[in-house]
């Protein structure tokens, strides 16, 4: 096992242990109540899966601050900085995950994706007005379930309201992309401005809403809000990098599938400003009848053009800038697994 | 002009004062930024009209509890009832209203309805995506415009867990609204309750919000959350009993036109328990076929069940109760009129 192999099993260790925690909550802090069809919709994503990494860095960056062995934490009762009241940290994990879940089930509608994490999306396994109400539903909910945190009134204003304009910036987000899909000009700053309102936003108010709870000055929550941007938008960019160079059978689905399907990405609008016709990369429209050679053919274009490159170093510069805003942070195991975190997410295989 | 009309008079004369305001405030607190078309889409149903009665009722009560005189207050540095902070309780009106509007626009989609205020619904003037997305930018910008009140954290934490809780109140009520649709056993309770979570919740945070944020004590503000569950209610109600009563001319749409679309009201629902068979009530199933003779004979026989004059009764038990709540405002103008206010909302024409 080399170097990269141990941290990434380190990494998804400590992923897993947070993850457990996390979906031991979930049945809790969201019970199946009257109406139950609403509220089972609601559950259907949460209870479908996810790896719980937006969570995991709400967890680890509350036990990194508290500077205490995560062995003995008890995230219910979690002291503060000023340790003269307790918080349920675990609360605002859970809520961001909410928040993710809700904007998934919005997405699927929009994006009239079929399937999400291995199972049919909220509106083919129910219907278009459950999955609706099952997102409007889980955006409250989050709310609701931010304030059971308990923290003292004035750290909770100041979460309510980073957690209210996270999804202001969701939603703008998510409008860029639907807007792009009818442009031929979109610039490579445009995208990357995109994905971190679409993406890296959520990531960025995990990392500062328990710093932000728990009382942290100014300084600590602005740098772990930009930790959070960096891996946010690094990963995204990732994901786009490893859709070209991971194997179909590694992958799960069609390598190039973006491709295929036409998919800005920040490698195809990097490509396309260095002169590349990237609407021909791939002629074939649909993911079952292209090839591999085909595949091969429009990566070597893209890396010809340098674009797999330039977004491998900018995924890459991106952890790198994340890893060290978290110089705030005392010196400790927690902060080296969100360092570690950081690493996997542009070295995970897929 | 006899008592009601001058007293209806008085009421419109104050909800037109108040709203010009809302809708002066509606473009500052809710600019078009980028992306544009999501902010055009989101602003366009309140752009629209409205006669913006629940942000009346939230500055009524505001102005009641400050006891002073409507004529000289200034509602972005309103007092509070310590006297040592000014918030601005504006925001708080148009929160309540910005949260309406996004009910709105994803209720048009659920129940695929073309018109609203006159327009077309948000999902027909845009598309399906934009008006889900408008719904959701609405969603946390009342929650951001809520934080602009720049009430005290203790205050502002219990309006915005009331804000968060009267929305999954609003999702779970329109849940059971679209699950009522395929039952055919619906009770009138069951329906008052629907009614109550659905649009009647909005009314009581409209009410008690401002108490709220100003530092009321815990019985004023459940009391004004009673009489806004009331006349919210009663409301409704009426709106029912309208659709029978009034002729189609005065009213804008043909009247019974529930009857034909076979919507379940508290009178259907009422007279189906008392041996009323609704289903054929009326056979003619498209508003531009039926006649005003069919209507008649429905009416009569919703009559002669004692159908209307128990929803009459009801709503007009429902107004009384809610006026009697107002017992805890200082007697004053402001609260003269949210009686007044509650007496026409079942004394209108339509």
């Amino acid at each position: 096992m080399n170097d990269t192999e141990a941290r990434n099993d380190r990494v998804l260790a400590a992923v897993r242990q947070r993850r457990e925690l996390v979906n031991d909550a979930i049945p809790e802090k969201l019970p199946i109540v009257e109406p139950e069809r609403l509220y089972e919709a609601s559950r259907y994503l949460l209870d479908a899966g996810g790896k719980r990494l937006r969570p995991t860095v709400s967890l680890l960056v509350a036990e990194s601050l508290a500077d205490t062995d995560a062995s003995e934490v008890e995230y219910r009762s979690f002291p503060t900085l000023k340790q003269e009241e307790e918080i349920d940290v675990l609360s605002a994990a859970i809520s961001v995950e909410v928040i993710q879940s809700f904007t998934l089930i919005h997405d699927d509608i929009m994006d009239d994706d079929d399937l999400r994490r291995g199972v049919p999306a909220v509106h083919r396994e129910y219907d278009l007005e459950t999955a609706i109400l099952a997102g409007d539903t889980l955006y409250s909910k989050a709310f609701e379930i931010m304030i059971e945190t308990n923290a003292p009134s004035d750290q909770m204003v100041e979460a309510l309201d980073v957690l209210a304009s996270t999804c202001t910036h969701i939603c703008e987000g998510q409008a860029l992309d639907v807007a792009f899909e009818t442009r031929d000009d979109v610039l490579p700053e445009e995208y990357l401005d995109m994905v971190e309102q679409k993406t890296a936003v959520l990531y960025g108010a995990a990392a500062c809403l328990p710093a932000i709870l728990m009382g942290s000055d100014e300084e600590t929550v602005e740098a772990l809000y930009g930790y959070g941007l960096d891996i946010g938008r690094g990963f995204q960019i990732q994901d786009d990098v490893l859709d070209l160079t991971v194997p179909s059978e590694t992958l799960g689905k069609q390598r190039g599938s973006d491709l295929v399907e036409n998919k800005q990405t920040l490698l195809t609008l990097h490509a396309r400003e260095h002169g590349v016709d990237i609407d021909s990369l791939v002629e074939t429209d649909s993911v079952e009848a292209v090839t591999e050679a085909e595949i091969d053919e429009a990566v070597a274009a893209l890396e010809a053009a340098g674009s797999i490159d330039y977004a491998r170093d900018m995924s890459a510069e991106l952890v790198e800038s994340g890893k060290e805003r978290l110089e705030v942070l005392p010196d400790n195991e927690s902060r080296d697994l969100l360092e570690d975190l950081a690493d996997y997410l542009i070295e995970r295989g897929y």
